[in-house]
């Protein structure tokens, strides 16, 4: 059976490490160990960087790159097709499948007819666990460690799917504090509350940044999406929680701001400073991302 | 002069037969026989399958690939240039071109101006010589001959091109047997009956396919193309010949469905007989399209 | 620091004649001096042709290639990022990235926090440097010298950006002669003027084609840009000055006709002269942009 990565639950504590490791030996000399595999990137909601991301990682260890990147128009989904029936035969063409889907739970569900492996690169309001990934990397990275940090997570915590995989993630880890400040209407889901009640990991929620800011390990921006919620529900939101060149003084020196990207308004840091100021990571934390799924291809893509 | 693939008539049955044995062998053992060459697909008309299915066999030759899957939009045809210019432009990047057109001829117009392989990929209502090629071989490899074999066509058997295309080749054999089913509206054109005549293929055609169905070799699905015809004209022919979980049983245990792909409500048959009854071959037919072509590609494209 | 790719003027004499005999070499041995390098094009405005040329080039020289055609729509400007930030992310995954933007200055923008290669591949009615550098290629390869030539630019010189380019580059050389030819409205800009007589090329301004034809080494030709003028200013200018195969004969036997290319009605030549009088240069032009454009990604991308 090929290996899937659908929920960021999948990786083991173990694997962690071992992703960690090889993407630090890729990062020094490439690999072509991939030479001769085709991943397919099959994106039905667009995302130029995931997939670039993606592509860059499997051409990077000396496999080949195909897909599209506007899926919902232009495969046979626009004939009626069901999307059972596109993986089936699209993995009959391919060696991996990353894909990008609207709708929550569709990478699951191509998973159960795939030969070859599915990489969920996000499924609606669902999970994006390789986003997840390449934040816990660049946390062991930047902050040495995973276990016993303190981090904020900020702004949109309902519809976003990084925060929600990377909260799965530290259930495996211990002694990790998390803090979620968002607007009033965009809390973080009870289930992730109750996964990380159950697996030990305490969690507070405060609206006040900057009381919060001086005592954190990571602050981890997120974005407003606009397109997932009302323009009502929008307008409350945006521009609620902000860094800019003053709150970023209260930061530790030896802290880290990350951000899954793109960011809007939620980083308003000059450009000096974001060129400049170590605490600035979230760039670094995007170019960990081709790395870790190096490492990532390499695991789940039989070789001969 | 380049060699071109613009009409299944195109093929000899020698060259048939030289193909199949090649993607047999290709389907084993893979080879580099394209490296260095570059394929550009050319799609003025979306087809995620059968541009991926083109672009995995170019780079499982250890060829590459470039393209563009929505030409109409973004090509220069956009400000009003000739399709010739375009094919004369792009041939001088390549090696080979695969074509996609919404307008009958179009490959035939390419092939006149372009110094590299022009290959049909389809062309409005006209052919699409890779579909019937694949579907030969499929047929071959299944039934284990070419000749004498009876064969129900089912569905729109006006604007599919699979199915006038699949007509030209049999006329290659000999002893073979069509039976066309089609709702009134969607019958086999003339030019495909008097071709048949002139190569002495029977043919009949008939209206009920739970009489046909014990007696044949291959069942040959099509969907009703609600693209290319009328709403009312849709209306009328939907879901009037359908293979189900119970005329399914009328088939011979030796006998086979066959189908283009993408299938909507004309196949219904239950997930778990879909993955495990052998008769079901239309995901071996699609996966078959990727050996094929990639025999194909090596006949067509010249090496040093 | 990064080598870009911004201006036309950028290019010095030598560095020209280096390419120039690069990309000769090139044509006929190809390299793979770019293995495990991957380009990115991003586009924001569309161009299968630019962007294929570079893309064969990358390829051609054993390089990688990824990217989008649809980058205003499918990237996160939809999100609302910055392009500094799309560029900063992509950099980090690329080895250099050719963009096409329809604003003037984006490319230089982009190179300013780019640690990668950019190549500016057009950005809106401001330069086109790699389409000015295969003209000069052609007029060297074809006319055989740079120095001294005549040529006459025809066409719409306001929004045409190769012509921008080419002028910058002419000022490079001694003795060229330059004669515009446009209509009324659509005149080459000041700018321009003020930048040639800075560097003493003679230019003239005029306005009969059939007068000058059988004066000029190269007639450089160019098409309205109806997508860039008011419809009104489009209908005066569309089909004022025409090559057609009356005043083909005018041209001298060893003058030749360039376009940049896509031409609409301003070439109005039979197909048989377009195929074998041996002054219609275009087609050659654009394949020549193969082989300089694979000199200069190899010029431009570090190799380790």
């Amino acid at each position: 059976m090929a290996k899937h990565l659908i929920e960021s639950q999948q990786f083991t504590k173990e694997l962690l490490f071992k992703l960690f490791k090889r993407a630090e030996e890729l990062r020094i000399s490439p690999s072509d160990s991939l030479k001769g595999k085709v991943l397919t990137t099959l994106f039905y909601e667009p995302s130029t960087r995931t997939r670039l991301s993606f592509e860059s990682a499997m051409l990077k260890m000396g496999g080949q790159i195909m897909g599209t990147e506007n899926a919902r128009e232009f495969s046979s989904v626009s004939k009626g097709e069901s999307l059972a029936d596109t993986i089936r035969v699209i993995a009959s063409y391919s060696d991996a499948i990353v894909m990008r889907h609207n709708e929550e739970g569709s990478a699951e569900k191509a998973s159960q007819v795939s030969n070859v492996p599915i990489i969920n690169g996000g499924d609606g309001k669902g999970q994006h666990p390789t986003q997840a990934l390449l934040d816990v990397y660049t946390i062991h990275k930047e902050i040495g460690r995973l276990d016993n940090i303190k981090i904020a997570m900020v702004g949109d915590l309902t519809s976003g799917r990084t925060v929600q995989s990377l909260c799965y993630l530290f259930g495996k880890f211990s002694g990790v504090q998390i803090i979620f400040i968002s607007p009033e209407n965009l809390k973080i889901n009870q289930n992730i509350k109750d996964y990380l009640e159950r697996h030990n990991i305490k969690f507070t929620e405060e609206d006040n940044l900057e009381k919060i800011l001086p005592t954190i390990d990571i602050v981890y921006m997120t974005r407003i999406q606009k397109e997932r919620i009302s323009p009502k529900d929008y307008e409350k939101a945006k521009g609620k929680f902000i860094i800019n060149d003053t709150n970023l003084e209260l930061i530790p020196k030896d802290a880290r701001i990350m951000h899954p990207l793109p960011h809007v308004e939620e980083i308003d840091i000059s450009l000096y400073k974001e060129q400049n100021d170590p605490r600035v990571a979230y760039f670094r934390q995007a170019e960990n991302g081709l790395y870790i799924r190096m490492a990532l291809l390499e695991q789940l893509i039989p070789t001969n």
